[in-house]
């Protein structure tokens, strides 16, 4: 096992990593940009090193000052927890050139993966189905070419990138018109694009897979994420309340089948949409830990994190298919540092008065506590909310209860909102789908 | 289902019981003495009741204003939570004349267990072993006689009251006097006295049993709650670590056979001493929700404060004894607002900043928050904390990387006490009895 690893992360995640090397008797080294000296992650970390400067393409993204630390702190590993650096294979390349562990899949599986395009192709060859697809467009006119040979709806996607950023749904030309031109205004101007015949009242079901690097590969069942808002996520639950069992095992397998024809190792995701006629569309594999994974860590038993190193040390799987038992339900509300009432615009400051919930069935993961100033050049994800019960019913009721003792002062936050959602009748009888948020909350 | 409980309580356990009464959809009444005005449990409340001064025997020991305002909000039900009123018949009677529910057994139970002399008499008909006893006493020479015909070591307790107040163990004839001396000096001077030969070395080994008012009875399993300092509970387990799966049948079977004996309702504790030999010995029923209930919940899956609510409604056990699983390792701290380096004396004051811990397999019961004040007149348990495990080894270090996190200034706490105790070889071997704090952590 590590001795020493070095997270290339802030925030909650940062902390989930260290809490998981704290429990496996692993040293940690956090980073930190100038503005995040004084932040949680860093309190909490046996050892702490300055990357940079605010702007994170020059700390978190700079993959270079990173493993520079690792080198100096004498950690033997890396692990890059969600965003940032944690799907980029040329990081985890450089990574492993350094003598260092990457925790993740190796850079091959990360690069293909990456190119959707790519993966499109090597899953339609593993037999999965997916949803009609473009090739590569490369301007306007063999955009409007190309989406009406698929015939609207269509989705734009980059080929490279992940979290649902430069998405657009183009329902006729004009529209086309202004998502390319939206496109073009993005960070993503120079990532090659392409379209996908856009499915509507998808419901957005992700399977959690666990691969050893022995061939041992597992899923943990799925994830129900289709409230969004604007391909973001916000509210996620597992299991998904509309699957049959029988679905459920069809989902399963073709994660583990998508997972095995790329050779994925250590912890993923495998992204679908479900249609309403039942049928499942591949979308994209995740090669990192996402930021709901706590939901699935409810409701099997499985400590995803920790697993994540245990397979980057190179241990084996502890348990198969057939052990894995799923029980209860688990939500999780992404609290933001945003106002849902001023169009979700994010709301940096500082943290006056924080008291977060507890009690029995409530998981409090957090990157903040009061006083800490969250800043506006991160995300705005401050803290995770999960509550667990053997019933969907008992889980929606006690994180309305979880929610209600909740008190943060100093900044705006989504506390609210998702109190809304989980008093909506729609949402309490399972009546979701990745247009909820705009067709119920937002009118 | 009842519309609205009052909670004669404060602290944590008051807030544990607004948590469950918030989840059965019930509305919550808090009471507070002048001093507990701004405390959190007051806030968390749906309404709130001032029922006196800071002083307990004239709020929260004062059955009548207690009742009086239960009426005045219009609560149809009282949960008396542990300590002040919790093991009071009288009370209990009060509140049912009054046409309140009382969340509690009967109050003929409660004046059948809260007699010791008494109790033991009906256990012992039943055929449950325990140390043996002398009469009651009422002089020195008396004392002297009878604890010379039991043969010394023997335990002087009083035969009312629980949580371990007024017990001395006694281990000659000087001692007796002086325990004699000191119990008279005590607040349970008028209160009978006994004696009890006293087991060396044992365990106190209590079973969580749950009785609903048709008959049905079953028992969760054990806890473990030989870590103790002057009889008060310190750090509680589930299960212990020293039972083998058939001690563990014969000690739920014989708590079941207790509470059978007195036609046992609701929610209750069957206390046992565990001797080397593998001996189980009663000691008392504690007829209430213990503070370390919510260890035997993680391992249960029962929410054990719901089901004194509903049980108390009327409502028939939904589960049999066959359905009970007890599943992996609970371990709770109290964290209590003393000073361990100065003999555990209380320290009252002002939390300055306080930040529970949080992620995977912990929970948090808290009474507190930043800028709450510790009070002097109260118990000064302030926060529990409750780590789980698949085993006891993943328990005790969840707990470390808990504990490890948990920051609270402007008060001393029991904290690092705990890391020391966590940290004992002989500790985490399992190697605990009654006496180990004063073996191992206090020199």
């Amino acid at each position: 096992m590590f001795d020493r690893v070095l997270i290339a992360n802030r925030g909650e995640i940062a902390i989930r990593i260290i809490r998981a090397c704290q429990e496996l008797g692993i040293e940690t080294v956090a980073v930190y940009s100038d503005v995040d000296a004084d932040s949680l992650h860093v309190q909490l970390a046996d050892y702490a090193c300055n990357i940079g400067p605010a702007d994170a393409a020059h700390s978190y993204l700079n993959g270079k000052a990173i493993v520079a630390a690792a080198e100096a702190a004498q950690a033997d590993a890396i692990h890059p927890g969600y965003g940032f650096l944690s799907e980029n294979a040329d990081f985890a390349e450089l990574v492993t050139k350094e003598g260092l562990a990457f925790i993740g899949p190796s850079a091959d599986v990360i690069r293909q993966v990456g190119n959707k395009d790519a993966a499109r192709d090597v899953m339609r060859s593993a037999g999965i189905s997916m949803s009609q697809g473009s090739d590569l467009v490369d301007n306007l006119d063999n955009a409007i070419c190309q989406a009406e040979s698929i015939g609207y709806p269509v989705i734009l996607k980059p080929i490279a990138g992940g979290g649902g950023h430069g998405m657009f749904v183009v329902n006729n030309q004009p529209e086309l018109h202004q998502a390319v031109r939206k496109y073009d205004a993005s960070s993503l101007a120079s990532t090659p694009y392409y379209f996908e015949k856009y499915i509507c009242n998808a419901r957005h079901i992700e399977v959690q897979i666990v691969a050893d690097n022995f061939g041992h590969i597992v899923h943990l069942g799925e994830r129900e994420c289709s409230l969004q808002r604007r391909n973001q996520k916000i509210l996620e639950e597992a299991p998904s309340s509309i699957l049959t069992p029988e679905m459920r095992q069809k989902v399963g397998e073709l994660a583990v089948r998508a997972a095995k024809s790329i050779h994925y190792t250590n912890v993923g995701t495998v992204e679908f949409l479900l249609d309403c006629g039942g049928n499942f569309y591949f979308m994209e594999i995740n090669p990192r830990i996402q930021v709901e994974h706590g939901i699935t860590e409810m409701v099997s038993g499985v400590d995803l994190v920790k697993t994540q190193i245990q397979i980057a040390a190179g241990h084996q799987l502890t348990f198969s298919q057939a052990d894995v038992k799923l029980n209860g339900h688990a939500i999780e509300c992404r609290i933001n540092a945003e106002n849902p009432n001023a169009n979700f615009m994010p709301c940096p400051g500082q943290i006056d008065f924080y008291h977060q919930p507890g009690g029995p069935n409530v998981r409090v993961d957090s990157g903040v506590c009061a006083g800490s100033v969250v800043q506006p050049y991160y995300d705005s994800l401050i803290t995770k909310v999960i509550a667990y019960g053997k019933t969907r019913g008992d889980a929606i009721k006690t994180m309305e209860r979880a929610l209600g003792e909740f008190i943060i002062t100093g900044i705006d936050t989504t506390i609210d909102f998702h109190k809304n959602v989980l008093r909506n009748p729609q949402f309490r009888m399972g009546n979701v789908d990745t247009q909820f948020v705009y067709k119920q909350m937002i009118s």
